[in-house]
């Protein structure tokens, strides 16, 4: 009577502060107990919802998410022996949001007593081959706030799960032991991989999130799931499996005096199917995950049947029977795991890229729609910049500003989802995802407005408004083409200056540009915009015909306000020409010779004169249609790059459009056919070179095509050896054919040597001297299959699935159906190996947190502006070391994890170094800085150094210990600290994240 | 709070008492209220399950049908407010089994409340076109049963809710009306008599099941549900949805802060669709069916959004809508009709055949898999014999004796379903069907077996154990054909006394045949049994190569047992030969003709001298093969019969296989090809020429085929006109291309003329005078297109799906997977009008009721035999009237519905009146006859009327009274009785329904 008396209860409101107090057990303290002795399977039922896929977050929200919700939570109402697994907060906030207290109570009911429990607990799950570290920090930080609001610590999650995403990265690992989780487990590997692993018992391991920095701290206990994350095969109790056509899976059939009696049948199997599990891992204890994709949407049927099973199986220990079945959760199982005291082995590198069988790699999803990878690491971006100004300029909620802020962050944050940035989702949920970020991007633009309103108004005076112009990218904006006068207003996220190279789109022939003072000039061009496709624009609206360019320098965390006018009597100067003939376009620091085709024949570094005999061309392969019945038939598709001929295809230039000379830049002009084209680019004061590739519609005729940019320095002498970065932060490096931890026999030498290419690739020499660099603004697939080659895939159209349950080809339709034009950029960095990271590093930040402009039409004379308007600002007050990078700036929604004094509020910060341990002679050492005196307007009160998530004090995070095999020393149960008082210490690629309360001035 | 409040008190179990005490107030008083002044939607929430059809009864229940009623049950139980109707005994007795006591206890007090309303409460929803009637009445009886010992006077139900089936006999109305029902809805009819119907408001009606004989008191409210059984068009809300690759219908998504807002789209909609509605009724009220096939495994889905529908449609009462929206049931939507106090129109013919389009017939399963439809008529009348035994023969449940006859009776009522004898169920289902009723049959033959024991020992003898050689239909019997000397016992289940015409399988050359007296020798006859196709019979068996055939006399409700004996020296006769210039056979009463080539040519009424130049023939309809997408290509199907042409292609006789005269038989052997034969029989003593038919494998070349046997007398003059029984019972007369209540449109004049045919068709001669009558062994489908023709289809066999939902052709593979061949009889009746009923009724009573034999081997001398063992018994110890037939005797299965008096025994007895008023001049007259001194064994203590169904003394049934628009009468609220103290009278076509308590002597 024990379930339904504590039922009443809860129905009745007595026990909300028994719920609520200090005797929830949730947590390690929660698990049903094993059986010693026996081997204990852990049923995790649990369910899978991808924020968008097939259909949209919304759509599967409607269809299916809110049923599971209300239908488990009844479920395990009825017995407290049950136990659940949720994990997707863009989910479970829509459902959150919809019930009623008392159901809110009931639910917090269940979670404080570990019957309802959240595992990994981030917005989404997210992809980990195309996302940026700071997006996958900010996705988890934003479940884990809502977590944190509504169910406390009980609330707080363990357990990394990231049972789906197609591959795993080590920075993700190494993120994960930063939450201070416990553990990871995942399902997808390589075969051989996972085969290997099955083999030798070392489906769990100590996986090396950061062997070379952060060293232990940063390890992590990883599992590989036993069957993915679905059930037992034969035991997928959904109902699903009702309105299957061909479905041979069966429910538990146990009663005898009905046909179809199966106890005994499924009670076998089960087991034999559970001590092939034991084989793999060798403990007393195996994970058996009972849900899959949207199941659960009728929780009954899945727990009944699963009831039987236990019922069933464990009736048979009566008669000897040494398998005990238990509910369990990802948390539970691993806690039992690691009451075994075990030594692990370790894992240093990744799991990429992932094969499921052979000819079957997984990275064609490196690069798969690029334009919609490009659009959320842009926004993310803009989010960055965003909340800094909102915090400079004491945004607060009362209009909505941080709300707003929220909006655009919720809608990077399902960006993330492992089915939205890597491009394998259907494409009318590819344009949902973009047109949730573009309204997240209007919200937030209201924000920074609100800022600017606060940052720039000189006394009662009102800034001017901003407007942000969206469609800038494909020469499209309404305020710099129809207005003669306006103000380009430019914010700098990153905490040193930057010169900042303005494009804007005009359509006059003459303007003068002035600096934030109203009256000095400075050097602007005016470009004739190289003629793209019309397909690139929204219908009906006229591309600029002009690009006006230049240099604005920009202060640190803060804007400049510069002046463009045309009304002006002096002619600056006339527009560039565009010199056909002229063969080399040079700045400061570099130079690029073409021949006579048009082709890149040499780069030079004009500063360490280091000069190399570079070329870059573009290429396509063709891409294998088969109909993926069997691995040879395999289709490149979303997911899957497999090309039909090993070699690509060369695109040849059609036409060289010559150089164009201007102040602050050069460029040189080529178009590959007319579907392909090229603007290669020197800046006057930038170290690099940009490649700014304009590709598509990619002809569809002749089967599906996947573009590839190739640079290649012959005699480089890389041995097949390069570096690819992991989620943008540490370097990994990559090997021809070739894995770390297995005999590997890759059958694609192409796509099974393809890896995800987040921030850079670079070749170092034979001789180890010097460094070709290769920074991406997107995520894209890459490698360097010959000799002194960088590869780099840009685009993709394929016409035939890829059989992975997206059902529909990766065809992206592009604005007139005729195919997706995409442009983008590379910037390639040519130096010696000492002087490369300190080059590559900031570069990143800058491509990654680039200048936000916004243009304003005041109607004022600059002179006027100036007096009224503050032209320029800087919100750091302080200079932060050459290694620091201010990673996150943003108030607290409600309240931080930790209590804030009267009078202030509290504010996240995070900072990190940039630099790996070793990477740069002088910078890869530990800094120290001081955090009192770092922000305008903000008076430091005090600081508490939290968890990367942001969802705990530091201190309050004990780790569970794991035995390394290998060493002698266990994995720290302490997270490694770096404030100590108002200092800041930070070692190389250490993040430290604050709560620290401000008094706004 | 009430509602958890009340939901609390009954998890603890503190309402027991008031839950099933006198407090309960379902039925009509727990209907949730109208409001009035507005249209009040009633909506029903309901799921509708077949017990069979793609998957069997118990796979659906596996599949499906626990999940509806375990989420159904919790759903109910969390709001007050919510109705659900539950229909198929057969599925919800299999659920109720496998609940502990606390939740049968917690169902209790949801159908004390009106919360769970069950309705219909048969065991299945039976078919009503190839039913019988004694097959109708005893499915819905066995549900009642099951009902009134589980829930009382809550579980009594009263509306009829044939929402599935194919067309609706009147018959069915008639019954449903005797069940004390308030009336009855249904789902299809002829799509243009729907179209009229609710052009004129006349969907609902006052039905008149037996106008000519029990009239008032079979007259049943009847309503046309407005969409089938389905929910209003574009409100489908199921978990069926989710998983459906193109559909568009869409729950309701009432968060605005989501996309796809769809609330007053919906709530638009829906206000739409009720109003088109109420246009077809014309009241203040309309019913909503929430549901369709296996809908509410997810019931929490279902309901949530009838919920939301509620409330959002509801809300619009605030600014000025009339409508509003209820939770309701069947019963409560009657009710609220019935209390508007309206004058209904009448009607009295049916509603067959069903036409859902144009060329859409569903005129095909009433001869879809003829061999199903015999197994079930067969068994069916085994269960009578089986019943009347044990009842005679005092068996009781100690030995499961009525157990074993609850099993073939629960598998009797499964044939029953729309999806069962209709024939219109996957092939393995229809195996499944064969393979119950095949064991319940072994499990009654037990019981047979008890009874026989008790009423064969004399003394302490024991009898001696019968066989029933169930394969006797294809010439196998182990013991006849193995056996030198057997006994052949034969019950005879009607209460005259019949001869019957014994044909026992054997291989011997010669066998003498004695009566029960052991001594006595009768007339035999040993006929070479005309060779079959070998895909006829079990595998590995050898057929008897001969049949032994005699008369025997058996006396009412009792049995004979005669002497096979191979072991004599008497020679009684050689065997008949084989006459092959012969062309006639004659008998006592008939004598038929045929032609040089083998067909009949005349038939010749010996008694009255009627003589007709009589022919028939076997055919084929060459069957419509299309893609069903639009009416003109609707292929002939398991439910559609659509023929390729009009006219039916003469299947020719190949082989005149000669005549063959017995002493009790002369039958002739036409073969009609490889596939089809034919023997005519005519018996010396009986009226009726027998035409045995076998067909099959039908050949597949050149498309599906129907096969049908024409009989046909030239310049007959019937006009059009013919006459079909309903469900064996009453007669209704058809005419070709017309329909009593509407001007029908006609476009298949062959399928849209087929009626079914369970018992009889006829048709008069122009002067009225003649009637020839074809009765059948089974029920086919049947017509008269030409003058003087009746048509009968007995076969099918068809290529391709007709689209209605099975996926399967009707293309039964028999046993050698060749084909199907099927067997049956027609008895042919030719005489004068005035006599014919008292002709085909008896002879029909003869058919569905035969003799049953059984078989024993005792080793014993007849004379042994006789001194140790009974050899004729009858049960009835007076003589009952011509008329009156013994419809039921069985035992209550626990007790009956009223109390008995202590020492006594409750039984089931029910008579009816076989004869229409009118059809016989001299036995069409009430029969009055004393039941006091009836039984054999058993002492008549009292005797109580009960309502048909058997669940209530017909005193406690007060119907609900309607208005008709063309009478002065309303329709009665008693039900009319016949049992006066102990005397019983019966008026035409009536039946009486009692509960009689014996002392068991």
């Amino acid at each position: 009577m024990a379930a339904p008396a504590l039922k009443t209860l809860l129905l009745l409101g007595f026990c909300q502060f028994w719920l609520h107090g200090a005797d929830a057990i949730c947590g390690y303290e929660s698990c049903n107990k094993e059986k010693p002795g026996m081997l204990n399977v852990h049923l995790v039922a649990h369910t899978h919802n991808d924020p968008g896929w097939l259909v949209t977050v919304d759509q599967y929200y409607y269809r299916q998410v809110q049923f599971i919700l209300d239908t488990v939570i009844k479920e395990l109402e009825d017995d407290p022996n049950k136990r659940f697994t949720y994990v997707e907060m863009a989910f479970f906030t829509r459902w959150w949001k919809q019930q009623d207290k008392a159901m809110k109570d009931r639910v917090r009911g269940l979670v404080n007593q570990g019957r309802l429990e959240f595992t990994l607990g981030g917005w989404v799950m997210n992809d980990e081959a195309a996302t940026h570290y700071s997006a996958i920090i900010d996705q988890h930080k934003l479940g884990f706030e809502f977590l944190r609001h509504n169910f406390g610590l009980c609330g707080r999650t363990k357990i990394g799960w990231q049972i789906d995403p197609f591959g795993h990265s080590r920075e993700q690992a190494s993120l994960t032991a930063q939450f201070g989780f416990d553990g990871l487990f995942f399902g997808r590997l390589d075969s051989q991989d996972k085969e290997k692993r099955q083999k030798t018992q070392t489906m769990e391991m100590v996986w090396q999130g950061s062997p070379q920095n952060l060293g232990s701290s940063s390890d992590l206990f990883t599992g590989v799931l036993p069957n993915g994350y679905d059930y037992p095969s034969g035991f997928h109790f959904d109902v699903w499996n009702i309105y299957q056509q061909n479905n041979n899976q069966r429910f538990i059939h146990d009663d005898p005096s009905l046909q179809d009696y199966n106890v005994d049948e499924m009670v076998d199997k089960f087991i034999v199917a559970m001590k092939e599990y034991q084989s793999w891992y060798g403990t007393n204890h195996v994970i058996a995950t009972m849900g899959s994709d949207f199941n659960y949407v009728d929780a009954h049927l899945n727990l009944k049947n699963i009831d039987k099973l236990i019922r069933h199986v464990n009736a048979r220990q009566k008669s000897g029977s040494k398998i005990n079945l238990l509910y369990s959760t990802p948390s539970c199982y691993l806690k039992s795991v690691h009451d075994d005291n075990k030594n692990w082995t370790t894992k240093s590198d990744d799991f990429f890229p992932y094969a499921n069988r052979p000819h079957t790699y997984w990275s064609g999803y490196f690069t798969s729609r690029p334009g919609q990878k490009r659009y959320t690491r842009q926004l993310n971006g803009f989010l960055q910049s965003a909340k800094q100004l909102a915090t400079l300029g004491h945004v607060d909620n009362s209009k909505g500003g941080l709300d707003n802020i929220q909006k655009l962050a919720a809608s990077v944050a399902l960006g993330q989802h492992h089915d939205a940035v890597t491009g394998t989702e259907k494409q009318v949920v590819a344009y949902d995802y973009i047109q949730r970020m573009s309204k997240g991007w209007a919200a937030a633009q209201e924000t920074v407005n609100e800022a600017y309103s606060n940052l720039m108004s000189k006394g009662k005076e009102r800034s001017v408004h901003q407007v942000f112009c969206d469609y800038r990218n494909v020469s499209l904006c309404s305020v710099t083409q129809l207005a003669k006068n306006f103000e380009v207003t430019m914010f700098n996220p990153l905490t040193r200056a930057v010169t900042y190279t303005a494009r804007v789109p005009v359509d006059g022939d003459q303007y003068n540009v002035l600096k934030e003072d109203g009256h000095t000039m400075v050097h602007s061009d005016l470009f004739t915009v190289m003629a793209a496709p019309s397909g690139i624009r929204p219908k009906g609206r006229k591309p600029a015909a002009r690009e006006l360019v230049f240099n604005a320098l920009l202060p640190p965390l803060g804007y400049a306000t510069y002046f463009v006018r045309a009304e002006t009597l002096l002619r600056w100067r006339p527009n560039p020409r565009n010199e056909r003939d002229e063969r080399t376009i040079r700045g400061k620091y570099v130079e690029v010779d073409f021949d006579s085709n048009g082709y890149v024949r040499r780069l030079t570094n004009l500063v360490t004169n280091v000069s190399v005999p570079l070329t870059q061309n573009l290429f396509y392969y063709k891409a294998y249609a088969g109909n993926n019945t069997r691995p040879e038939f395999q289709s490149s598709g979303a997911y899957i790059f497999r090309p039909r001929d090993n070699t690509p295809v060369k695109i040849k230039i059609t036409k060289w459009e010559g150089i164009v000379k201007g102040s602050a830049v050069q460029e040189a002009r080529q178009r590959f056919s007319d579907w392909a084209s090229q603007v290669v680019r020197v800046y006057k004061d930038k170290p690099y070179v940009e490649f700014e590739w304009t590709v598509g519609p990619i002809p569809a005729e002749g089967g599906g095509k996947e573009i590839i940019t190739r640079y290649n320095i012959p005699g480089w002498g890389n041995k097949g050896v390069f570096h690819t970065d992991s989620n943008g932060r540490e370097i990994l490096q990559r090997q021809l054919n070739y894995r770390p931890t297995w005999q590997a026999k890759i059958d694609e030498p192409v796509a099974g040597n393809y890896f995800p290419v987040d921030s850079h690739i670079n070749i170092k020499s034979g001789d180890s001297k010097y460094q070709l660099t290769v920074l991406v603004d997107r995520a894209e697939g890459g490698s360097s299959l010959n000799d002194g080659d960088v590869e780099l895939m840009l685009h993709r159209r394929l016409l035939v699935d890829d059989y992975f349950g997206v059902g529909q080809a990766l065809n992206e339709p592009g604005l007139d159906g005729k195919g997706l034009i995409v442009r983008g950029s590379h910037y390639v960095l040519l130096d010696t190996v000492e002087n490369a990271a300190r080059q590559f590093r900031p570069l990143a930040q800058e491509i990654f947190l680039s200048g936000q402009p916004s243009f304003s039409e005041s109607q004022l004379a600059p002179q006027e502006y100036v007096q009224k308007v503050n032209t320029k600002y800087s919100g750091l007050l302080e200079r932060l070391p050459e290694q620091v990078h201010l990673l996150t700036l943003e108030q607290f929604l409600v309240d931080g994890p930790v209590a804030s004094p009267g009078g202030t509020t509290p504010y996240l910060v995070r900072f990190e170094h940039i630099y790996e341990a070793k990477e740069d002679a002088r910078l890869s050492v530990p800094v120290t800085f001081d955090i009192e005196h770092l922000f305008e307007g903000l008076f430091f009160v005090d600081a508490t150094e939290l968890v990367l998530g942001a969802n705990a004090a530091l201190t309050d995070i004990h780790r569970l210990q794991w035995n390394k095999r290998d060493s002698s020393h266990a994995t720290p149960t302490q997270m490694p600290t770096a404030l100590n008082g108002r200092k800041v210490t930070l070692k190389p690629m250490q993040i430290v994240t604050l709560q620290v309360n401000f008094e706004v001035l």
